[in-house]
């Protein structure tokens, strides 16, 4: 099959490599119909995160089951299935706790499964799936392919949006801000609305961005950033912060930016991948009695729920793909992103 | 009167001062029935934090209202009251919200109200209370004298723990960690209880403080630090990190304690103060999906609940005194919590 494999900084190749097989009985083989390039794709692109020797990439992907284990209970060939951003068994500990993010048998697209078997990466034609029972999402039949898009982002950024706003507590009535304007963080927004939120501040300066915020049902756009952006919000807040604050960038100033926009007693959730520290000044958090949750989004936890309303067409978190290209016009995508030409960019075989 | 005064690292004075009086129509005057020393005031008398000129010092305190200015509406004199470690108009946003410490017209024992008047430290024989309204909480008669060390701990420790124990989530059947075995930690053990926690390990290794924590409804102790101390908590709870973990103390090592025994998904309750940076290590956290919620406790919100309680000897914070000194006697008793002979001393005029 071909698969992308990043071989360095800027350096992608969708490589020939052999076909997968299934290696362990709980494995099973998805022929994917969609997947995509993720914002946390970017680091090891530009070089932020090194790349040591070529390795498979992508961990977003949807598809037809083509073979199954014969340890797998849940799944048949030919379902369509929503693969989450890491595997998990969903029996352990942490998978009941609804962390499975820190499944004990988890694993990481690209990385290596917990018996130690090299795994495939998403942006490829064909992956192996470990532990696949606890891992993939069917839906209840084969969906139209314009559903696709949506339930694509149920691999990642939907879940994670929806995370950051489980953490930083929204809930009916809530007035949020979110910080990023990336797939994340207008996914982000959407979370909110669907939790109830009555405001939604916007934090971005992209007349793209800002339009599909707004259509997702952010109330407020602030185009300024630093202490100016903090009193943006305060000035639309009656001169208090936020109850909840969304970080979805992960970097020192955007964490500056959300302690700075939550009141006294509020809550940030954080789902931005910390690229080199999105350092917290603990004495800042400490006087405001700031709460700060979130972290790796467990999205297998929120697969289903988030299933059902795309599926009624009540959530279309799939207007983030502003770009489709071919599979095989990887590299293409990924300067896309990089340029920020490209919200998010959708790959098909 | 005299009151408390430090003068420099060690120079505990109990000063002749002018006898305080009402100031602000808002303002009440009480005389001090019971104060005591706080951790947190180890800080400047140790030289951690430093201090620049004499300054009235202590910011837990119950008394006797003695006087009341004209727009005082719920105080009147002859009652017993409850002074909580920051004053709050009980009014404001911040107030309405349950974050006390960050009203708009509060203020801290020993620097200036909102107006910019001194005010007097909790230390002292008198003291002049700013939006009094706000700031006291009257029992419904005056108490007994066996009841004031219990109910002297709702101006901070046993309010501080609470906190922790709140903002770490604890609940019925939780399983819990307290980093501290001071008079913040014991609180918090007391608090934890309190709340239904099903496991409480206390991280402590000295015998007297191990045998309060037992008494408070500490389930296991443990008295190992580092991550030998964590590898003992996962021990304890089946190779698994507890749900919540009550951070007591402030120092980067009991933070990082903390993070090292809390549960993927699980939160940290920090109420120590950061003395010199309780740095968090984001990395963690997000890895983990820890979250880290806490702060300046505001005590204020929870004081009649508390009061309930204790009233009804439900609650008996009290014992954490476990030394008892003249007020004169004040340079003495932060010797004895100095060098931990003392966990917390009480003050009588």
């Amino acid at each position: 099959m071909r698969a992308t494999y990043i071989h360095g900084p800027r350096d992608i190749r969708f490589d020939k490599v052999p076909d997968p097989v299934l290696v362990h009985p709980t494995d099973a083989l998805v022929k994917v119909i969609a997947s995509c390039v993720c914002g946390s794709d970017l680091w090891p692109y530009r070089g932020v995160v090194p790349t040591s020797r070529p390795h498979p990439i992508g961990h977003e992907f949807v598809g037809i089951v083509e073979e199954v284990g014969r340890d797998v209970q849940n799944l048949r060939p030919g379902q369509f299935v929503i693969a989450p951003f890491t595997c998990c068994d969903g029996t352990c500990v942490n998978c009941q706790n609804g962390v499975q993010t820190s499944c004990v048998n988890g694993a990481f697209w690209g990385g290596k499964d917990a018996q130690g078997t090299a795994m495939n990466g998403g942006q490829g034609e064909w992956v192996r799936v470990p532990v696949a029972d606890g891992t993939l999402v069917a839906t209840p039949e084969v969906p139209d392919d314009a559903m696709i898009p949506s339930l694509l982002t149920l691999s990642d950024v939907m879940g994670t949006g929806h995370h950051a706003a489980l953490a930083a507590g929204v809930t009916k009535g809530s007035t949020v801000v979110v910080v990023g304007d990336g797939a994340v963080g207008q996914c982000a927004v959407l979370a909110a609305a669907r939790l109830g939120a009555d405001r939604i501040i916007v934090m971005s300066r992209n007349p793209a961005r800002q339009a599909l915020a707004r259509d997702f049902g952010g109330t407020d756009l602030v185009a300024e950033r630093g202490e100016s952006g903090s009193a943006a919000v305060r000035d639309l807040l009656g001169g208090l912060g936020a109850d909840s604050v969304l970080e979805c960038v992960g970097t020192k100033e955007s964490m500056t930016q959300a302690l700075d926009a939550v009141r006294p007693g509020g809550r940030i959730g954080y789902v931005g991948a910390p690229s080199g520290g999105s350092e917290l000044n603990v004495r800042k958090m400490f006087s405001k009695n700031v709460g700060v949750a979130g972290g790796v989004a467990p999205v297998r936890a929120y697969l289903e729920e988030l299933m059902i309303d795309v599926l009624s067409g009540e959530l279309d978190p799939g207007r983030v793909f502003d770009l489709q290209l071919p599979l095989a016009k990887v590299a293409k995508a990924y300067r896309a992103m990089d340029e920020r030409r490209s919200i998010k960019t959708l790959l098909r075989p």
